[in-house]
């Protein structure tokens, strides 16, 4: 039995234990993909490193718990341009605004400057084709060696998962919503 | 498609909307269970809401990231008394150990003084019948209302699952430990 306590990793590992930036992917229909991915932010905090978290579906004024946090921590959590939603009337519009947050996503991985970036529903934009999976490899296989990745949202394209160090699905068993009980704030957002 | 955007929460969904705390379990054999609950915590500690988290397997001593980050923001973070882990040669005392952690969480439950509780790695005691599921699932029946618990571990008993609002199950797809790769400091711990 494995537990999160890193004195129990597994121990059948051998030969040289690389350090390396990693490359992670939380894809799949259950919650706990952004959430998780705030989890780490947290815990990289912690640790003094420098995170940034790059937000591809959320509204650019989304003021919920983990925007609330960040601000009283100092940590960057930028939204996309407009605020885009799936109901957005222009898709054309959301998919060149999706563009221009990939470039500026690209400006932050080159500049050397962080140590955790966080791509929030960034699965999306590639999923729909607007941004290109092989360029975001491409951008992947060139980033900083010690700098770690997030990047979540559901249908992770398979050249990604294919390419990333660690993935996780997460799996919705059971949801509330389904008996009547609204989303809470502070918890769901 | 849905989004973490509280705006796009299901719209088929009738009748009355209920708030009230949930009992949320994050489960499964892949990575992001204690991880998506320390991102509960973040945002719900954005929104101001009282937070406490309780471990069940860490070292009382540890010092990971997610400890660093809690001292930080003034969050308790409380482990199991002796610095459990599986390799523990006492298992009986471990046994004594949990039960009485458990024993506080319930203070701590009654006690009416928090919006979130968070009982990491708690499926393990009752998994193995150190602490009953019925008195467990009875403790949750007779929480406070509002207040959230989210339960993380492995091998969730199915009770449990029966009586949560919330249930995801985290599973691993790739992970980097099988390629030699360490665990990171900041990212797992």
């Amino acid at each position: 039995m494995t537990t999160n306590d890193p004195s129990t990793t597994p121990q059948s590992v051998t030969g040289p234990r690389i350090n390396k930036g990693l490359v992670i992917v939380n894809t799949g229909t259950g919650k706990g993909k952004t959430t998780a991915a705030m989890g780490v932010m947290f815990r990289a905090w912690g640790r003094g490193m420098n995170v940034i978290m790059m937000q591809f579906i959320k509204h650019s004024t989304a003021n919920f718990g983990e925007q609330r946090a960040a601000k009283k921590l100092g940590i960057t959590m930028k939204a996309m341009g407009d605020g885009f939603t799936w109901r957005s009337k222009d898709l054309d519009q959301s998919a060149e605004l999706a563009k221009a947050h990939w470039e500026d996503c690209k400006t932050i991985i080159s500049s050397n400057e962080y140590d955790l970036l966080i791509l929030d529903e960034f699965t999306y934009p590639m999923h729909y084709g607007w941004v290109d999976v092989d360029e975001v490899i491409e951008t992947l296989k060139s980033k900083p060696e010690m700098l770690h990745i997030i990047i979540t949202g559901r249908n992770a394209p398979e050249k990604l998962v294919d390419y990333a160090d660690l993935v996780t699905d997460m799996t919705l068993v059971k949801h509330p919503y389904k008996e009547g009980i609204k989303a809470q704030p502070g918890i769901e957002f």
